[in-house]
């Protein structure tokens, strides 16, 4: 599989949840031209995008739903659990530790660090809430891969530097703000505001619809 | 102004965030080659990005960081009020109601809709929860521009097309489905696993960081 384009990297999931669909649909086959239509996409597009992600059709079959599902199971990394750790235990921190969605896909919350002594205690599914200066000598023995920052934009790369000392490679970023990582780290930004504004924008300019 | 591409659009929140804090901190101008530092961006594709929104550099001046930023709040329609109705008052719909942040932007919530009874009442900064049976008869009188869809996501779509029915225009997407919506509508997606499953494929593969 060659390195894929950014926008293919977006694209995956959306191909995942209307693979998903049509596997709980009982479709066993479909075509370019079926899945285009379902994403509002043209059949070369969709056959572009699948070839580079090393999905193969067969001509006159097309693509196997379950095959090509559980091929992108696998290169997004669903086929594992993965253990975060969420950083802030404000509005944000709190819906996220309590979002039951993310541990259907195997994304778990194991524990939430804040500075706030009147934060402590436990949340939801008896996730517990920690003082941050227990951080150091806690993660080791939380075994997770991914850090979720729910901190205040003035902290979120002290936070992001430290979790990198401790060997976090993955961020899922809420704070308002771009943070510098080092090239093998990964950081996915949800900058809501942002998609607020890109909506404010699409608005006020009905000629680039 | 021509029509900006898909990537300048999801670009110009973070110029706007770079270009608020150049500002605060008293910066009169900057070059592109400055401005790239801080977005991890080429000079080259800083100066094709901004020119392509209509904001001009001088040689050997930059750009006026005032300028540009008062540039950018007019396309992004940050200069004017949002009014936006909250569609689900479950755990995201609450969280938007009262996040402070919209507001500040000019984003304001004005009321939430939700079919069930014991989710009726008052949120936050005084914001009514409104039975569903009574939209048709309350959005007029609310004035809004934007509904936010916070449903569940089997009936994302029949909301988007009531909502459109009333005349709204706007949608910030909430519920992790795709949604169609006529060519005249705005849709912006924020599906929180999406962003979720690209953290893990990229920490899939490190080859492509």
């Amino acid at each position: 599989m060659n390195n894929l384009s950014d926008a293919v990297i977006r694209r995956l999931p959306s191909y995942y949840r209307h693979l998903e669909e049509l596997e709980n649909a009982g479709i066993i086959q479909i075509s370019s031209s079926e899945l285009g239509d379902r994403m509002q996409m043209t059949p070369s597009q969709i056959r572009q995008d699948i070839n580079s992600f090393g999905g193969f059709g067969r001509q006159g079959y097309g693509y196997s739903v379950h095959e090509l599902k559980e091929h992108l199971r696998e290169i997004m990394g669903l086929n594992r659990e993965h253990r975060m750790v969420i950083m802030g235990a404000g509005r944000i921190g709190r819906a996220i530790a309590n979002y039951a969605g993310f541990g259907n896909a195997g994304y778990h919350a194991v524990a939430l660090f804040d500075p706030d002594p009147a934060r402590q205690g436990q949340i939801g599914q008896n996730i517990p809430i920690f003082p941050i200066e227990e951080l150091r000598e806690r993660l080791p023995g939380l075994y997770v891969s991914i850090a979720v920052l729910a901190t205040p934009e003035e902290t979120a790369q002290e936070t992001l530097d430290e979790l990198y000392s401790l060997g976090i490679r993955g961020f899922w970023n809420f704070a308002p703000v771009d943070l510098n990582y080092p090239p093998d780290a990964s950081v996915v930004n949800v900058h809501l505001i942002d998609s607020l504004f890109m909506l404010g924008y699409l608005m006020n300019h009905p000629e680039s619809l």
